[in-house]
């Protein structure tokens, strides 16, 4: 391609609202324009690059038996409210409706779409597993797009869906969806965190987050240096770190609990001022409303009176409410909470509900005597054994008295009270200790780049799909989902490789591979250029020859802010020798014109067998 | 691929609504399934094909120089406002709202994407032409979407769009993707009609319609069996046909007007009875109004009290109304009289407007005296010269009196009155007469698969796109574009290549070009079949193993079905040969096992250079 021919246009300077690495270098090498808030077209520099990644992304899905399909993009709103989720989805589903009023859905993922074409023609156990997937156009009305195709509006994902007679079929083919996705991210040259939703053995996990770094990342990941153990903030576990601090009490105190008037102490810090003992030797209790959990609480304190509301398959208490305990020196996880109570939202009780529930305001509540609502005990408290029996992890603690202006001392988890439940509830933070190995955890902002997820039988139940099973009986089948985000790869690409003079691409995703830089266009120089050209263009090389009358050193700013991984510069003074400098590593050397072509072949297929193997 | 992997599912029914050849076709073979009216998903066997006449359309494209991008499918509705279609597109574009309110448009084309994009990067003449394609989910919210992926309401397109800085340079890229259309359409194996807008020579046209016969098609066309000349009926010429009748007078006649007395004459049939004529001795004057007309009436008859609106650079008149005069046996085009009118619709005016333009009623409406408003004379009355003067194509007529109750003999176009402009209005049918060679028309149903067209400065003007050109002074691009229907390509493959068995894939497109037939998967079958698989995949022979546990008859009927070009059977008893035999001949041979890949890959080469050549 010659550069004239080639649309390319590098941009000086770029908008404001690009603030990160891969949105300024993706507008200055001219790779995407906006058309429109969170919606970008890709110029053709930028889409020989996304077409290498989403064929990377195909030949791998191939590879593990995945069948490409298209679905429409613009889908009937009927299916969504078939699976229930038109009413969940909220504002970020594109809704139009067409010219007779009907509801159509602009998709953001297509289980239901999928979903439905798999009901039409399944009808034998024969006919699973199946597995496929699409390449193709979503749409999610972001709130707050940005970043350029980082986080946009419009985007392209590979979503896959696999169908199954059983679950270890499920687990067969979820096993396959892991290893394909570590070789297209290696093939990307991608470094990706892998995030279980558990930390399971291989396969165990039902959920696994791929995640690159990223300053600017939506999520906050927990990472350990010393194994592989790496989760999301919000559901991440650690070590119990019990006795961290030469003042907590190590055994039992046979002491009894005892009030003490703390008239002016309403926070942590006044307590550590009053008491002269560090945090770590307080319960903290805190009061939570739940929404619609669906917890059995039939026989859980205070809540004989609460009733259940909805449908007969899934009922549920608009509000209960719950006294959390945990030490003082951690914060309260209301994600896992909410996981926990199964509940779609928790949040702190107001003063008033607080005041009702626990007979004390704020800063008073204590365990002792609580029986208004079912107490939660953190772990860092006391953690119920598969017996029954409770070990415990503070002892002789100072609790708030359950009365305003008074705490209680010597108080024994246990012994003075005992919970309804025990949980993981804590949000960990670097510093905090590894649960697999004691390694101590650091964290990094992430993206989500892909997420492989055990759906099981949400849609296929929804939607009614079924099959005749070796006996003749109906079954539902269980299904999974496996997504990566195209562009969003693309951009972590940039993220990943790139200096201040713009890209640096991994060979395998590089919009060309070799970049022929005559000093000047003209007479040996373009002789030997174009004869260099067509020689690469013979072996299969992808070049773009600069054909520009520009200066050299403005074609030497452009080669490197466009990432090309490799220059050859054909210079009047240098023949018959050439100049070939390799991007990622500044090496140049200068080589005879006849063995250019075969050395600049050599490089690229090593990069690229380096990057496959 | 194994037929067990392929997700490949065969329907023996299929739904009522599939009423054309290729809507069946695809159902049947598990091409496509329907997910809601007018939105299909293709299914793996079905993407197979469509990919491939996808590539073949890119593979041309960029033959020509012309560059893929990729603009978002959901565009910003602004963009819509300032080429001031928004207005113009009514209901059949989807226009969602997004969370904040604003507009926003489910691209229906790319015009304003693709002139919004150039507007941004270009400066200077050096940067022309551009030449730019995507190939892309589209929405057009049909009315009566039918038929298939033949008028979906979901489609994918080929829109390219090119820009100039001169009309020589876009009548050359204009030609350009005329010939790759024709490249185009040869290696799809189809049997494109162009039709072009006018009757020019190569290049000088505006605009070329890319037509396939078919029995549902869209639009009705004129063609000519002795040159090259095709036409939408909409648009057709034809040479005139003059004094076709012994009845009709071949010269002036010298007889004054005369009046008579027609009481019961209401229709041309009363007057043929009446008069013991043939049709075509009757002048018939119909009146019309018309909408939006852009012609200057200023000095038009009965128009000097008309009033025009609109912005400065496109005044029209609202309504304003005219007489058209033709040849009773011919039918007024309204689509010609709009455009001649320069309006944007044209309908028959009512009998209270008829009354009070021409002072008849509809039936007795005459040219003569008629001044109330401006009169068009139809080619087969009269048609004006180049100097000012008429021929004259009616001699001693007969017209409406402008009086109810009587017409008028001896009627002389030129003499008894005179047209305020004359045009070819005609509705030219089979039968007609070639105005190129003079052969006789025949009419085929047909359906657009590509259009080129020449836009001129339509979008760059409205859109404000500017470069600066060699002298340094601002000019406006100006612009052409051109489509192709994919999935109506891939439809009309088929309904030109099938029979009552199923499909007959030419080899470009097929998604196997082999099926291999163990007639049981079992033993030395087996192990052959396998041994042909492995060969046949070490030369890139795409084939389909049908290793399902089925009866050979159910096995060659789905074959059939599928359309695979080369069906290898291997059975116990004709080992060690195995029959081959070619779908769309019907061909059958037995080949040595040893032979049967070279033989194999050979028919392949020679169907795939043969569609290329």
């Amino acid at each position: 391609m010659k550069m004239s021919k080639s649309m390319i246009s590098t941009l000086r300077e770029v908008p404001a609202d690009a603030v990160i690495a891969s949105h300024q270098n993706m507008l200055r090498s001219g790779m995407i324009r906006k058309l429109g808030n969170g919606m970008y077209a890709y110029l053709p520099f930028g889409l020989q690059a996304f077409r290498k990644v989403e064929n990377i992304i195909r030949e791998e899905m191939n590879a593990i038996g995945s069948l490409e399909i298209k679905p429409s993009v613009v889908v009937p709103g009927e299916l969504w409210k078939e699976s229930g989720r038109w009413e969940t989805m909220g504002n970020s589903m594109l809704r139009p409706k067409n010219r007779l009023g009907q509801d159509l859905v602009v998709s953001p993922t297509a289980e239901e779409a999928v979903t439905a074409l798999v009901r039409e023609d399944l009808s034998s156990y024969k006919q699973l597993p199946i597995n496929v997937y699409q390449i193709n156009t979503k749409f999610r009305d972001e709130i707050r797009p940005r970043y350029g195709v980082m986080r946009g509006r419009e985007f392209t994902m590979k979503d896959a869906y696999s169908f199954h007679a059983t679950k270890e079929g499920l687990d067969e083919t979820y096993l396959d969806f892991e290893k394909a996705y570590f070789r297209i991210f290696k093939r990307l040259g991608l470094t990706v965190i892998p995030v279980r939703a558990d930390s399971g053995a291989m396969g165990g996990s039902g959920s696994e987050e791929f995640m690159v770094e990223s300053p600017v990342g939506d999520d906050t990941l927990i990472i350990c240096p010393d194994c592989d153990y790496a989760a999301n903030t919000e559901k991440a576990s650690c070590a119990t770190d019990y006795f961290l601090d030469e003042s907590c009490a190590k055994t039992a105190t046979t002491l009894q609990p005892q009030e003490v008037a703390t008239p002016n102490v309403f926070s942590i810090d006044d307590m550590v001022s009053f008491f002269n003992m560090s945090n770590k030797n307080f319960i903290k209790a805190l009061v939570y409303v739940a929404y619609n959990s669906s917890l059995d609480l039939t026989k859980a304190p205070g809540c004989e009176k609460l009733e259940r509301e909805g449908s007969s398959t899934e009922k549920t208490y608009p509000v209960s409410y719950f006294t959390v305990l945990i030490r003082a020196d951690i914060e309260v996880n209301e994600a896992k909470l909410a996981a926990i109570l199964k509940a779609s939202d928790v949040e702190l009780a107001n003063d008033e509900d607080i005041q009702r529930i626990s007979g004390a305001p704020h800063g008073f509540v204590g365990p002792i005597g609580l029986n208004t609502c079912p107490i939660i005990a953190d772990y860092s408290v006391m953690q119920q054994q598969e017996n029954g029996t409770y070990s415990i992890n503070m002892h002789d603690a100072i609790a708030g008295a359950g009365k305003e202006g008074y705490h209680v001392k010597h108080v024994e988890p246990g012994r003075d009270f005992t919970p309804w439940a025990t949980a993981d509830l804590r949000t960990v933070i670097a510093g905090d200790k590894c649960p697999q190995c004691g390694g101590t955890f650091y964290s990094k902002k992430g993206n989500e780049l892909g997420h492989i997820f055990k759906l099981g039988y949400k849609y296929t139940e929804s939607m009614n799909v079924t099959f005749l099973d070796e006996t003749g009986k109906n079954k539902t089948p269980i299904m999974g989902c496996y997504g990566i985000g195209v562009d969003r790869a693309l951009a972590s690409i940039i993220e990943e490789h790139h200096d201040e003079n713009g890209i640096i691409w991994p060979m395998s995703v590089a919009p060309y591979q070799v970049s022929l830089i005559p000093i000047k266009y003209t007479g040996e120089m373009q002789e030997i250029c174009d004869k260099l050209a067509a020689e690469m263009q013979k072996v299969g090389i992808e070049f773009l020859l600069d054909d520009r009358n520009e200066r050299p050193g403005v074609k030497f700013k452009d080669c490197d802010l466009l990432g090309i991984p490799i220059r050859i510069v054909i210079g009047a003074k240098n023949l018959p020798n050439v100049e070939l400098k390799q991007r990622a590593n500044n090496e140049t050397e200068l080589i005879p014109v006849t063995d250019v072509t075969q050395k600049t072949l050599q490089i690229i297929q090593d990069a690229i067998s380096n990057l496959n193997s």
